[in-house]
This record gives C-alpha cells, sequence and structure tokens, in this order.
C-alpha cells in the first residue's frame, strides 16, 4: 500500500502534465482604437486618455505588459481570420468583411477596377467550400493539445450556409452568441439584442433569450456567459481557452447605462458618450474576469491577452465629432492603412512569465497569436495544413526589450470597404520595417514614406527625401505579396492588374 | 522501468475509473404519439404501424428494450421539466407549456375558472424567480458525476427572461439551438430556420447559420450538430450525456424532402405525408446517432433512452384527417388525459445490461428518467433539493419481467390549453394502479374508469360497476395531490377550489 501511494505520488504529475498548462484568455475587443482608454500606448497622456476610463486595462498594464506597437488589419474579418489561422491577410484573402449572406461580395463597386475573386465567404475549417481559405483553426490545435475551448461573443469568421459560420467547426467546444454576424442589432436587454418579432434582423444576438426584457448590456451578458463557461471548464479539470470576443465598440452605438451618465455630465456629444459607456462597460467586463480568476484562484496560470481587431471607427456618422480625430495623435481610423486603422491596444497579463508594468516597443501584428498560443499550449505546428505567417511573441513576453528591427510586416486591402472612400481607405497596401512604414496607394501607385518613431501621426511623407527606403520597402512588399500569390486589384481597361509596389506602374 | 509500467497498468483502472461510466443518449423526440412508427408497442401490427418507416426504431427495438407502458404527461413543457427534476407535475407546477415571454400564462380564459398561479415561467436552476419551480437540474448532477453534458434541439424548460430559458444554466456545457422557444419557425435551411429579416419570430431557431440556405431539414442538422458534439466529448476523456431533443414532429408540418415521395406516392394526404415524412427523418437522426456510436467503437459502453414529451397531436389541423385518429388504438391525442395524451414511445437500447428484444410492461413516468439517469452515473441523490417523485427503473432494465401494480402514477393538468377543448383536454386529472385508469374531471368532478389491459382504447367506462375501484383510486389521487399540494382550478362563482377526487363534489 505504500509504495502503491509512493507510486501514485510519482505518478500523478506525469498523468495530470497538461492540467499544468496555462489557461489562456484572449479579451477580444471590436473596432476598438489605440486611444479608445485611459492607458497611454503612446506614452504620454493624450486628450483621449483622459476622455476614457478604463480602469481594468489600467491594472492590466500595471500587472502585465503593454504593446506599444501591436497591429492589426484594418477591417473585421481579416483580423479574426488571420488569429485564427495564422495567416497573414494579403495569403488567406478574407481581405474585407464578410457578408452573413453566402457568395455576396462585400465590396462596393468601382468604376476603374473589376470586382475582385478574394475570399469572401470567409474562412474554412473544411476543404472544398467555394470562396474561403481552407485552414486549420486554432481552437482545433489547443483542443487536440488538451485544452477545453470556449468562444463567447461576435464570431463573423465566414458566411451564413458554410461551415465557418458555426464556432463549433471551429474547435470551439462551447459557443455563446457567435455565428456570421459581424455585429448585433441591439445591445439592449430590453430589446432583446434584437430579438423582437417583426423586426428581428440576422443580426440579432442569439442564445441569450435569459436576459431578455431585462436591463443587462449585451457586453455584460457576454461576460456572465463566459463566467458560467468557466465554470464548466473547471468541472473538466483541463486548461482552458477563452475567446471572449465582445461585440462591443461596434456600432451601434448605444448607451450602457451603467456608465452613461458621467460621460454626459462630462460634457460628451450624445454619440460619443454612447461611445465611452460602451468602453467603459468592456473595461468593466475585464475586470470581472480577472475577479474570476482570482476568486477562482486562477489568475496565477492563466495568460490573458486584451486586443481589438482593428482600428477605432473614424467616419463622422455613427461617430460623433469630425472624421478621423477619434484615434488622434494617430491619423483615421478603422478602414484605413494609416496608423489609426490598424494600430490597436494589446495587453498581457501572465503571472511569472510577464513582468509586472513593462512595455513592449517592438511591433508585432495579429496573425503573431496563432503560433505564441500554440508554443503556450505546447503545441508542434506540424498539423497546421497552412503553413503559419504569424511568428511566436514568446521572447517578447519573457523579455520586453527585445529588438527586431528587419522585421517586415504586410498590410493588404485590396478592396472597396466604404463607396465614399476616406483617409487611406479601399485598395491600399502597407509595410512596415524598424522604424520605417511604406504606404502603397494600388488606385494611383502613389507611394507614400513615414518614420513612425519621430512622426507617430504620419504628417510628413518623406518619399522623395528617401529613395533608396522607398525602393527598398517596396520591394520587400513585393516579395511578400508574390509569395503569397496577394490579390490585385484588375483595371477595367486593361484587364491588368495594379502592378505590384516595386514594378513599373503602367495602368 | 519495468516496476513503473507495472504500476502504471494498476493504478490506470483506477484513475481513470469515471470513464468507465457509460455514456448516456436521451433522444427526445416532440410530440410522438405511439402509433407514429412501424415499431408495434400494442404488442400487434396497427394500421399506424404500416403508415410509418422507422427501421432504426425497429432496429432499437431489436437491439434494446421496449417499453408498452411508458407514460409522459399530457404537454410538452411539464414533461421536460420531469425530465429534468425528477418530479411530477402536480408537484413542479409547471403544468401547462411556457410562453416564451416572461409571466405570461399560457391559458385560455374560461368562464367557469380563474385565472391559476401556476409555474408559468418554468422551471429554474436559481432561486427567488416569480412563478418557476426551483430544483437542481439533471445535467448540474451528471455534470458534477463526471459527465460532459451536451443538449441539442428544443429545450423549452423556461420563458425567456428567467434562468430556465438557458440550457448553460441547467448544467449543460454545449447548447446547440436550445432556448424558450416550444417549437421551430420553420424546419427548412432553405428558409434559415425561421431567420429571415423581417419574418424572423422568436421561434426562429437560433445556432444554425451554417445550413442556412441548405437544403438540411433541421431534423438533420440537428443531428449533426449533436454528432460534432459528440467528437468535443471524445476529446475531454469524460463520459457523456446527450440530450438530443429533436424539434420534429412538433408543427408546422412540413416536408422532409429527404423521404416526402414515398408518403405521397403512398396515398396520404398532403399534411399526413408531410408528417410521415417527418417521422422518418427523425428516424433517420437515430440511425446516424447508432451509426456514430459504432464506428466510434462507443456502442457497448453507451445506453440509449427513446423517448416523447408527449402523445401525438390529434386535432383536425395542422393533422391531416379526423381528429382523434392519430393515435388509434389508443384514444384521443396530445393535450388529452386518455391513452393518446400520455402513452408514448419509449425504447433502451444498452448492451451488458438490457438483453436484446426484449420488452417490459411495466408502467413508468417520465419523471423516473431522473433517478434511473443519476443511479447508471453513479451519482448520490443527497444533492438533490427537491425531492424526488419518478423512480429509478434501472431493476426493469435488468429485467423486464418484474411487475409492480401496486404504483400509483398521477397525471394532473388544471389548465386550458385549447380554447375549444377536446376529448379529455383542459382540466382533467388521471391516476392509475395496476391495470386501472380512474379518469378525473375537474370541470364536472366527473369520474370514468378504465381497465386499460382489457380495453386499451378506453371505450367502455365502468365507473358504474366498480364503485369501490373508483373510490380507492379516487383517494390515491387525492392523497397524492395533497402531499403534493397541487393547484386546483378555482371556481370564479365561489372562489372556492375544484374538490379533490376523495371529497364530495360540491361546487
Amino acid at each position: 500500500m505504500k509504495r502503491l501511494l509512493l507510486l501514485t505520488a510519482f505518478l500523478f504529475p506525469l498523468l495530470s502534465s497538461a492540467q499544468q498548462k496555462p489557461n489562456i484568455i484572449v479579451f477580444l475587443v471590436d473596432d476598438m482604437g489605440w486611444m479608445d482608454t485611459s492607458v497611454p500606448f503612446s506614452g504620454k497622456v493624450e486628450a483621449l486618455n483622459q476622455r476614457y476610463h478604463t480602469p481594468n486595462m489600467e491594472r492590466l498594464a500595471r500587472e502585465g505588459m503593454t504593446f506599444t506597437n501591436a497591429y492589426a488589419t484594418p477591417i473585421c474579418t481579416p483580423s479574426r481570420v488571420s488569429l485564427m489561422t495564422g495567416l497573414n491577410a494579403a495569403h488567406h484573402r478574407v481581405t474585407n468583411w464578410t457578408n452573413i449572406a453566402r457568395d455576396t461580395p462585400t465590396d462596393h463597386p468601382d468604376s476603374t477596377f473589376l470586382p475582385l475573386a478574394w475570399n469572401y465567404n470567409g474562412f474554412s475549417p473544411k476543404t472544398g467550400v467555394p470562396h474561403t481559405v481552407e485552414a486549420t483553426p486554432l481552437p482545433v490545435l489547443l483542443r487536440e493539445a488538451g485544452y477545453y475551448t470556449i468562444h463567447v461573443g461576435k464570431a463573423h469568421f465566414g458566411s451564413a450556409g458554410t461551415p465557418g459560420a458555426n464556432p463549433y467547426n471551429l474547435g470551439f467546444m462551447v459557443n455563446v452568441a457567435g455565428n456570421a454576424a459581424g455585429h448585433p442589432q441591439s445591445f439592449l436587454g430590453i430589446e432583446n439584442y434584437g430579438n423582437l418579432p417583426g423586426k428581428t434582423s440576422a443580426h440579432a444576438v442569439q442564445n441569450l433569450s435569459e436576459y431578455y426584457g431585462t436591463e443587462t448590456f449585451l457586453t455584460e451578458a457576454l461576460t456572465l456567459e463566459a463566467l458560467k463557461a468557466l465554470d464548466g471548464a473547471a468541472k473538466t479539470k483541463k486548461p482552458f481557452f477563452l475567446h471572449l470576443a465582445h461585440y462591443a465598440l461596434h456600432d451601434p452605438l448605444q448607451a450602457d447605462p451603467r456608465f452613461i451618465q458621467k460621460y454626459l455630465a462630462a460634457g460628451l456629444n450624445p454619440q460619443e458618450a454612447k461611445y465611452a459607456s460602451m468602453v467603459e462597460g468592456m473595461d468593466k467586463s475585464l475586470g470581472d474576469v480577472l475577479a474570476y480568476l482570482q476568486r477562482n484562484k486562477l489568475d496565477q496560470n492563466t495568460i490573458l491577452l486584451f486586443m481589438s481587431d482593428n482600428g477605432g471607427l473614424s467616419t463622422g456618422f455613427p461617430r460623433g465629432g469630425k472624421s478621423n480625430t477619434h484615434n488622434l495623435p494617430l491619423k483615421a481610423g478603422k478602414g484605413s492603412m494609416y496608423e489609426g486603422g490598424i494600430r490597436v491596444p494589446m495587453l498581457v497579463r501572465w503571472p511569472g512569465t510577464v513582468k509586472p508594468g513593462t512595455v513592449a516597443q517592438q511591433y508585432l501584428i495579429i496573425e503573431d497569436y496563432f503560433p505564441t498560443l500554440l508554443e503556450i499550449a505546447g503545441t508542434k505546428k506540424s498539423q497546421v495544413s497552412q503553413g503559419v505567417d504569424g511568428k511566436s511573441f514568446m521572447p517578447l513576453l519573457k523579455n520586453p526589450a527585445l529588438k527586431d528591427s528587419t522585421r517586415v510586416l504586410v498590410w493588404h486591402h485590396p478592396n472597396k470597404w466604404l463607396p465614399q472612400g476616406g483617409l487611406g481607405i479601399n485598395y491600399k497596401s502597407a509595410v512596415r520595417q524598424g522604424d520605417w512604414k511604406l504606404f502603397y496607394d494600388l488606385r494611383t501607385g502613389q507611394k507614400e514614406l513615414y518614420h513612425l518613431s519621430t512622426d507617430l501621426g504620419e504628417a510628413n511623407d518623406v518619399a522623395r527625401q528617401y529613395p533608396d527606403r522607398v525602393a527598398s520597402l517596396a520591394k520587400a512588399l513585393g516579395q511578400q505579396l508574390r509569395k503569397w500569390n496577394a490579390l490585385m486589384p484588375v483595371f477595367k481597361r486593361t484587364q491588368t492588374p495594379v502592378p505590384m509596389p516595386d514594378e513599373a506602374w503602367l495602368p
């Protein structure tokens, strides 16, 4: 018996090794700009940092690492697909948002360019689905690695009528409220989140009938559901992966009744007060998750990664105030290839690995989550069918001082997102290497060059001063786009594609 | 090393003992009558048995046990709440179907009786929710016992705006398509199961956007989702509990395109051909589940229980043909206290425990599932807050010859389900002991007595011939209703409740 007990003690760590893996939470906010927080990501407190109140993000910054150069793509679906597949948007070709209705490209018609055959049905975990990119999804791999995988909130990985519309096909074992929709019909429980007979659209949020007719704001309902799912995870005795993907801060902008008064009292215009209340409601959710971890003694062995899927919306309506002011000092907003469209807030808390109060300035991009989380889960990448463009930022988590100014980041948006266009919006590509960023206009062939560390606001195009830099960045961008066989817009007149940035411009 | 291997071999059975528990599948069909099958539950092939084609139910009968006297309640929600709580409907007081909208009793107004304060918000896993019965749900207990708990399909345990509307509150770890709705808006993938902008009602089925615009019939979609969830269960290495609760055969009656032609060709009227196609679609789902178990080598350690929640609908419309003919030789149908409303098809397959091709004639009722499943899961009932009215039928599974003619079964429906009434419908109670059944009309005080083994169709009321039997059954019924403090309808004129069946009739 004594021998048996000894052996039990000996074997237990072997048999339960899967349980020692850290829990993983990706706290993904929709359309959250770099400045939609009281955490000063620019290194100094900007005007917008004073507008918003995000005490739990502040706590995350104190207890973890702040990433000042974290990037997503300018649009929602491309970012989400990159997160799930490890692929760059130019490579997975889901370069614009996916419609709920299958086979329905969301590009607006254009007088110069032909319609483009991008993967407008989104991402598919199965082969043979037209107009999708097939890939092995992150949750499938995490599930294989022993994780209990949970999706709560917005999915928006693929169109209805395709497998990608359903988180259960992506390796998630729990799904609450995720489907083909990219935004909610309503954030209000008293409006049943849009489930009002006769008025229900495809954007009405599902799975939340428990809260119908109550004052529960959508962000709160999703948080309650996420914590419920974590209760379930505890029963499995497995490490969990929680993908808590809030519908906030996407429009429709609606007042979170718990926080609206203070922002109205502060003199914000009604739209911006609503927006600020949604920001704080999102932050409250973060606080509730952190409190849950603490209460359940999970906070020491859980890595929480806070991320947004693109920059803050900065069109005049539905936002209040003037266009292109909502991410200042960053230029432009959601949909744009300027920093306001792609640079996003990112924070990571991981006791024991990430030092409290640290700041990482190394740039990274959303497809880096894929290899990073696989590394955390101790998974071999050998099962990944698609190859991986992202690069693990695990070394950075251990040492925020690491610098790599040779790495090339690429953005590619050969699409027409807004009919009226806008600053840096529609048919744009960009590349960053070190402090330099090259901006490439696919419609005109124009190139702009910015030195980000001295010109965060991209106010001074220095392309003429640094032709060699322009050439080398254009070459780097062209090489990468060719390697991925990236789609280029095709001119109606000549039926030829837009030249690569390092090719002669001959439209 | 050799010693280590030996010890591993020795310890493994101990450490993995939870995995030896049998998997449990409750395959629950909605509104399925005793005759909606080619399995002859009456012991001989009736006319209706020749109409329907259910080869997989036939297989279940060959490989498992057929229950010829299995009962539910006459209405959906009461049965489901009994299954989840182990309580008789008279005890849990959810005696009618629950509305999607909270605080909305579904009784029709009546000229004789006052509105009744039954638990019209349904079942609640939490205390303090008005007009609900609070109880510990079956899946919570199974989850505690180490099970991975899955709900797919119709839930209908409680109204929207209450916790019971959400299967995740009941201990289910996966929920697909379950909420406060009692029937689907549409069974058709090409109609998005009702999710059609501007036309979407609260009955549109959620979580199935993957199949929108496809030919996938709802029954098939739910089956695919259930099997997907079982794939997930396998990853957990835990035994699973799958509650696969089909929306079929509830109205709206819609043709299952895979099977409709043969029934039209057989000369059925269009409504009944649709119904028969839905029956066979449901049976195909059963076959797919059985095939999955076999393919994944789960069939030897899985108990599958096939059950319906009430008798077959037998009103003239939406069914085709004459009222009260759809469950013949049973009398009446859904909503009725006659056998057509409450006697339901039941089959159990459990290799190693249940002998193939056996028949159990002992009567049982749907609340018996609760203690039976807990016993199978090896769970102590000590955690059950509500007490349990049901009785485990485990002994019967081991020995179908067991007989207990002293047991008293009770049905109680102090509600007005249909405005126009119908055979045995509205304000009825009943009791069965041995072969005898007493029927008690709460509106008139009339009692009817039937001897079921010789009068399956309840054609001959023998109350006058057996006054002692009437008195003893009335007493048994009265005692049980008093014990449960069952609600009785209250006369408007006198403000007094309907007398118990063993009390003098003095309205």
